[in-house]
């Protein structure tokens, strides 16, 4: 493993004791943040092989993606301004059904890319086919826990042709592979689309092998009634009954909740997975992420597919997460900057099987984003957290380091040829929703 | 004036016969639009000064920001996470009370820089010292309208030391100036800050110069109760009493309406600035832009000052009233793409007396952003105007015309010093706030 060394920066550790560091130097070892020290490491004891200059850099830790459906990148812009019904009826599910293995594959390369330039060390992912998407991950160099999606009913019906034996399969193909930096999670997709026994076996597979479970829960007040009327019990306690939550469990969205079940959420040390621009966007019930956390129950965010929320970008994510509880608690004061960055940061990290990551301390997991504040919405530098979470953009990410690798120099991705993963995952898009090939032009790179 | 062509690009057009444009020639010739067509206009006819390879662009009318505070650029993230009433009294107020006449030049400066890279082509200022507002604005190439502030009360209490003869001298000095490219306006700051003489005088010197009145109008519910209680109205209907109404107006805000004050905004054709990032952030009582627009009143878009919305980025402001007024709405098919860029750009050089731009079309004033689609974020192109509003960020702009001049070329400033706006606007914030130059470094440009 390589030794990095950035010198003169800024940073905010998201270390209570020392929440910004200026003028610091970092230095990263074997994957690790060695030192956080205003002095360089002794040279005798530290020959750099790689030195960024941090003048004007803001060093944070990397941003965790806590839920997500990368490949959906393919869907981009698809399905526009349509009500929710008709967006996956006649639109989404449409294109999914024309999916191929390979398409996967480019689509989570494209997200990749996108996330990289986003700051992101990692995401968890939740789709199909999902050998192309560790592959992705392999190759790019971010690290994911990554879940095959299964409904567990009739498999003529689904998409990617897998029930609970593949995807458990495939979790235990993965898990670990790709220098550790590849987990998997059992892929149940939501308890209201798995008959019980799915989630029993989703349940008793995930412990069987010592992964999580990833599924969407709770997501509207209708599914509440319709679990009611159909299992006598909300989704999260029947989630319970086919003890699901005996293990780790990442439920995504979890927007319909009663007393009792935030109280069981907390118990069983659930995270909610938030991706609150998919819930303005396709006009879901929205709900404030302050009661999880002042009932103890354990939060990350996430940016959802892209087929919803329209990017990648979890630097918008961290200020939507400021102006809604801000405004939604009529409290200018709520949510403040710092616990914005610990859901995206540690709590993500951890969330995902990752508790090394999501903090600029000596021990931690070489898991940065170097951001670039050169720019005039920066200026002046009064508050420069507040600068990462209410108007940073991706092109403020200069570098991105993951597990002590470069992935981002310079504003240059290492490790995917984006030029060539654009052009492929668009001709792969337009195939899948039966537009014209003509439309397409060739990319300038 | 130049001749501009722009070559194969695609372009969203507003234009209701013809919205998206594909691999057009766009010729630009004295401040205006001369065509918008498959071929390059006759070499005989046309010979262009310069020419944009429009491949992977994405032509959009430039946006226009109707509410602003620019030189509050200087108090950016000085009041982060505190309560209303902290944070205006403890920290802005407490700040401005040091504003040096020239601090607002640079500060505008620096607004203009963050503008024009998000692709902006006019603004609507409410400010104070504003001679030297005006000097940034005329020098970076951006329209505006432009008012100087005033409380019309005890002179000796207020910031930049103005009063209604003043802000009208002003209106009359600056109207039409920089080749028409700054318009002025009066500029009362509300009716909860100025007494009924100040508002009645503002309206009549207004309309005497035959300019606009912008205002602050109805933020809260406190400030309706207030205002009953005060002069026996509501405030829409109180500027009504005073005349204020009987001229064009610009009223920031108008968050606590009744049905007859829809109304009456409505035949009073007055346009109502909505900045969504602020309300949301200082936790503001929040409110739909649709209900305005059902009731036949006239809406901009805009950013509020930076000490409050921490930016000034108007792409953002396109996504968040798209995402808000679906999740209002509960209708995911609700204020769709194109009526939100109608908002921002058509709507918005309206309200501030520039009809002829806001749409590209032959006859309309050369004011147009140019969008680089080669982002990851952009793919695959589906609906590029989708990808405009909810996926796109100020380095996506990469040249920006404004009355047929280019202000930002291949992502570079053409009119203003940026290295050195952002160093002086730096030490002069520095000095607002009573912190320790120290703490400056010097930007490597």
């Amino acid at each position: 493993m390589s030794r990095i060394l950035i010198e003169h920066v800024d940073a905010v550790t998201l270390d209570p004791d020392r929440p910004l560091a200026t003028d610091v130097c970092l230095a990263l070892e074997d994957g690790r943040i060695l030192a956080v020290a205003g002095e360089r490491p002794h040279p005798a004891r530290f020959v750099p092989d790689e030195t960024i200059d941090g003048r004007e850099l803001l060093a944070l830790p990397a941003l965790w993606n806590a839920h997500c459906h990368a490949a959906m990148t393919l869907v981009r812009g698809w399905a526009e301004d349509l009500p929710f019904e008709r967006w996956l009826n006649e639109r989404i599910w449409r294109a999914e059904s024309a999916l191929e293995a390979e398409d996967v594959y480019w689509g989570t390369a494209l997200a990749c890319c996108e996330m990289i330039r986003a700051g992101v060390a990692g995401f968890a992912d939740h789709y199909f086919h999902m050998d192309q998407a560790a592959r992705a991950v392999e190759e790019s160099g971010l690290r994911a826990l990554l879940a095959w999606c299964f409904f567990g009913r009739d498999r003529s019906e689904e998409v990617g042709g897998a029930g609970l034996d593949e995807s458990a399969a495939f979790a235990r193909r993965w898990h670990g592979q790709a220098g550790g930096r590849i987990r998997t999670a059992l892929g149940p997709h939501s308890p209201y689309m798995c008959p019980p026994d799915a989630l029993r076996g989703a349940g008793e597979a995930a412990r069987a092998l010592g992964v999580p479970v990833h599924l969407h829960l709770a997501e509207s007040d209708e599914q509440v009634r319709v679990s009611r009327a159909t299992h006598g019990r909300a989704p999260v306690a029947h989630l319970e009954a086919c003890g699901v939550l005996e293990g780790p469990t990442l439920a995504a969205h979890c927007l319909a909740l009663d007393d009792a079940e935030l109280a069981l959420l907390a118990a069983r040390r659930v995270t909610v997975a938030r991706t609150p621009k998919t819930y303005l966007k396709l006009a879901m019930q929205d709900a404030a992420i302050r009661p999880l956390l002042a009932a103890g129950v354990r939060v990350a965010l996430g940016s959802d597919g892209p087929a919803s929320s329209s990017d990648l970008n979890l630097l918008e994510v961290l200020r939507l997460v400021g102006l809604l509880e801000k405004g939604r608690a009529r409290d200018a004061a709520a949510m403040p900057v710092a616990e914005i960055l610990r859901l995206a940061c540690a709590a993500g990290a951890e969330a995902l099987g990752f508790p090394a990551s999501g903090r600029l301390v000596p021990g931690a997991a070489a898991d940065l984003v170097l951001l670039d504040t050169r720019g005039p919405h920066w200026c002046p530098r009064h508050d420069l957290a507040a600068g990462a979470v209410y108007a940073s953009h991706p092109s403020d990410v200069r570098h991105l380091i993951v597990d002590g690798r470069v992935l981002l120099r310079e504003g240059s991705l290492t490790t995917l040829d984006e030029a060539r993963i654009r052009a492929e995952a668009e001709r792969r898009a337009l195939r899948m929703t039966g537009q014209e090939l003509a439309r397409v032009r060739t990319y300038r790179g």
